[in-house]
């Protein structure tokens, strides 16, 4: 296998996303990108509960940046009897899962690091190390089964295509594009900006662009027109969550591009870890709804006055019978046969 | 008939708009509103055409505020000879006119200005004089013709209903809304902020909540999640231009919403004061590009790298089959019943 950080933007190399240095977590600020690329150090639980809140980083990076916290609230937990710890890092689970509603692969992961701590403590051994060496094995196969995705990804790029996303679809998205890129299909991505975070504008079109693959920002009312013009081929996005049944949940607006994808004929992809065993249907999911505040500035500027009103649901709904594609590991799998690969014991979410 | 003013907020009130003032100009600045409320007074042709290139006004200011540079132009030709002051009037209008592209209304109110102040010449009379005094006619009738408009569309509004629009709809929208507020029916209004100027966020929703109706504001990937929750029955959006074939041609969002709509089974209809005889169908029209620069700032703060590229079309095309009805003052006509309204020779552009 070649060497994967190539194929990576600045954002997106493991060192960038979040790390562990000398028991505290340091994450990428991702508000700040690509304005400057600086860095938060947090000491404890509660700071790294709240960058994630606050969106200091987003897309992958909580998953990373929460399970090293977890690592911290061990350290700084330091001789303490095994129960006490244990309830001290059950603490730590429920502020960090809080963060983030609708994306479950936090909570599942961060369950999953409890256990590893939990079998640790029962060993006799210390939990910090315990979570440290399982969590870099893990992301060492995080990007091994991102390259996977990349690969089928990419497979379904053609010469030629204009390519939609929406918000930052991350690394196995990245992948895809440099893959397709390498291979010498001649590709053009199209970047919606995003709002109210401009994750489009400030994350996805810099690093494709430092890919050196041609990317333009558009605003997020201009899907459809591009469609209508013939610019755009496929559309692909991460999902924050897909359903066993097929339903694929990503940031406010991608659902509205898909309505207007199939309407022009474009299918949708949506990349996904791990389709959720908990998660059957519609009816469990749980749409986060942010600070309308949020809604009514762009980058720190007012766009309306206080005294309106506002709304901010963070995510959208796709259903299955708008989604070409579910994108993972094991391939590109139909939304409807999501069950069958994925409805078991969890491996790896 | 009641007072039309008293049912207008700030922005939409006659003098607000556009006023000449002693030979000149005077515009409200859109673009600052609703921070301040400032107008930029005007004493060249030039000046006019650049505060409507620069979006210092924008739907129904153009018109006005461009026929107002005539009579400027006019009187500052002052003694000339009816050949050179008729060729002024020329220059003036084809620099004005070239300011909105895609907005035929605009050309075709200057060429009615024209023929006016021709006939007075003809005549030896003044045309200065001409000019404004066809032109506060035309616009009584304007006010006139936008609150039958409005009547329509109140008409179409159910008690509880929410309402959905995009960009700034201008005064027949206003009127419809406060119509149907003033009839007793709860409605909710929710405006996509309509980047990258704003408009939604900036002009629709404070005046919306001027005249004390409940409106929110959303970012422009929201839309469709709104209605897959219930919250929107009807999407009612002004139109820069409708062809007699029934395309509509709006702001950039307007098509994505409608695709987003018809999913959902919410009819779409957009306020039309004179589908264009002189635009026969989609070939026929032309979408204003504008520079890529303005879609990596908002309001004058970077979404992006500066090297990024980014692409700015203004305005997109809705075909007819997904209009529900073109509000007009002759009521709410099927977009492939125009020609038979609106073919024939132009009255009251």
């Amino acid at each position: 296998m070649d060497n994967l950080n190539e194929h990576l933007p600045f954002l997106l190399r493991r060192e960038n996303v979040a790390r562990y240095e000398g028991g505290a977590v340091v994450v990428c600020d991702r508000r700040k990108y690509p304005f400057e690329r600086a860095f938060v150090r947090c000491e404890e639980v509660e700071a790294v509960a709240r960058v994630i809140e606050d969106m200091v980083t987003q897309g992958g990076g909580p998953s990373v940046a929460a399970v090293y916290a977890l690592a911290m609230a061990a350290r700084q937990a330091g001789e303490a009897p095994p129960e006490e710890l244990r309830a001290t890092l059950r603490r730590a689970r429920d502020r960090l899962a809080a963060t983030r509603p609708t994306n479950t692969s936090l909570q599942r992961l961060l369950d999953r690091a409890l256990s590893v701590a939990d079998e640790a403590l029962r060993a006799g051994e210390p939990a910090e190390a315990a979570i440290l060496a399982w969590f870099e094995s893990f992301r060492d196969r995080y990007y091994q089964r991102a390259a996977a995705m990349g690969r089928f990804g990419a497979g379904l790029i053609q010469d030629g295509d204009g390519v939609l996303t929406m918000c930052f679809a991350e690394t196995a998205f990245l992948f895809s594009l440099s893959f397709a890129w390498r291979d010498g299909k001649r590709i053009r991505v199209y970047t919606p900006e995003t709002r109210p975070y401009l994750q489009g504008a400030r994350l996805t079109a810099p690093s494709v662009h430092e890919l050196g693959i041609p990317v333009q920002v558009i605003t997020d009312n201009m899907p459809a027109y591009l469609m209508s013009q013939g610019k755009i081929q496929k559309y692909f996005t991460a999902a924050d969550l897909v359903t066993l049944d097929g339903h694929v949940v990503n940031k406010i607006g991608t659902f509205q591009n898909v309505l207007a994808a199939h309407h022009h004929g474009v299918p949708f992809f949506a990349f996904s870890m791990s389709p959720d065993p908990g998660k059957p249907d519609r009816a469990s999911i749980e749409v986060e709804e942010r600070d309308p505040a949020e809604v009514r500035t762009c980058r720190g500027q007012r766009t309306t006055l206080d005294e309106i009103d506002a709304y901010y649901p963070a995510f959208d709904i796709t259903p299955p019978h708008l989604v070409a594609g579910v994108i993972t590991e094991k391939g590109v799998l139909s939304p409807y046969d999501l069950a069958h690969h994925f409805g078991g014991r969890e491996e790896g979410a």
